[in-house]
């Protein structure tokens, strides 16, 4: 099975002082899960250069992919760039096919805070990709996209064909058994199946169901048995459907 | 000033396969902000032993205040106590009181998946707070809290006043200009004030405004001269409101 791993690392003191709710890791979590990717970690960290930088030199070397979310705006508080380029160990330069871009779209309202845009780690490439007006910056295995929220899903549709790996396949069971009662049940089918990937998920107050355990693998054969082995096994009485 | 400093530890693999958006973490941003306490850093991590052990050595020395959210219930993935326990290099024990607790609400259904939330780090504390049932965990610095957002909430809300440290103040510009063109003033407010929070939040498609301005502080006088310097030298007919 092909599989490949990614890391989030959303970056802004606006998410972390409660003033903004960050809403592009758990876009970026469904889609890299649609595309067979395995999101590793999320890791939400302030506007500032020493923390970003360690924070890629710790995750760029541990994951095939690394997103990057905010931090790339004309304004102080824009360190993004920065803080990966020091943490990757190279400089900051200006890329002549952003600054031209950028000389066309500002017209006379060209300035330093514009010009700031155009900054890349050295080394970094321009991904063009659909027909978005502004390329995606990436430099080795990071893809670095900007916090709000429209342009990043825009950006990230653009390019998210490039990242598919191998496709998880999911089924599910839904229960008004108590989490507490089917646990000795999970436990057989994961003893049996160490490979499936097992969730196990209650919710309160719902007139359906108790638990929503999900059984999720890349190997479609593998988790139709696990399935039917968990099936075989819960209390009939108990299930209210499977999808 | 007192200023307390906190991390918040997310874990479940269902947030990073994005079958639950996690809400837990927004919501602690903003509880911890109005209690004066800077959250530092989010981290989201899949419920494994030793990715939640590393967490755990990583963030516990660093910050006044850890919160787990998440991995604290009766089935197979629910390895926070034992991912606590290792980062501290501390054993796994059943608490009696809440061993006592489970056996009493339990009755007659009580089995080994129920006895397994009475497992606690060695040498952790129970918190009894509000009316609430069952007490919280506490180890040391760490906070340990379930994922199930109502309780997750209820616990937080019961136990809250405990954390409180000095407060920040903020006050808000809203502007019609574009980021680009307040950047520089942006910039000599930092320069005058460097140790202002600062926020610039840009927001498409709104009739209203185009950024909003975030000035904090812990200091209301300062945060008030540095907002007024800002004021002073913004294009008094780009700003739409103040608060």
């Amino acid at each position: 099975m092909h599989d490949r791993s990614a890391a989030a690392l959303v970056i802004g003191n606006e998410i972390l002082s409660g003033k903004v709710v960050d809403t592009n890791a758990a876009f970026l979590a469904q889609e890299l899960r649609a595309l067979g990717v395995t999101l590793r970690r999320i890791l939400v960290i302030p506007d500032e250069v020493d923390v970003i930088a360690e924070a890629i030199r710790a995750s760029h070397p541990a994951y095939d992919l690394l997103f990057t979310s905010g931090g790339v705006g004309p304004t102080h508080d824009d360190v993004t760039i920065a803080g990966i380029a020091r943490g990757l160990g190279c400089g900051v330069v200006r890329h002549p096919i952003l600054e031209q871009k950028i000389r066309e779209f500002s017209g006379d309202k060209l300035n330093e805070a514009r010009l700031k845009m155009a900054e890349v780690p050295e080394g970094a490439e321009l991904i063009f990709a659909g027909d978005l007006n502004f390329p995606t910056i990436q430099i080795r295995n990071i893809v670095i996209l900007p916090g709000i929220p429209e342009i990043f899903r825009a950006k990230f549709h653009a390019m998210k064909t490039r990242f598919a790996s191998d496709p998880y396949f999911m089924r599910v069971i839904y229960t008004r058994a108590q989490e507490s009662t089917i646990a000795e049940f999970l436990n057989a089918t994961l003893a049996a199946f160490p490979e499936l990937q097992l969730g196990s998920y209650p919710k309160l107050g719902d007139p359906e169901y108790r638990v929503r355990v999900t059984l999720e693998s890349k190997n479609p054969q593998y988790l139709n048995r696990a399935f039917e082995h968990l099936l075989a096994h819960l209390p009939s009485d108990t299930i209210v459907r499977t999808e």
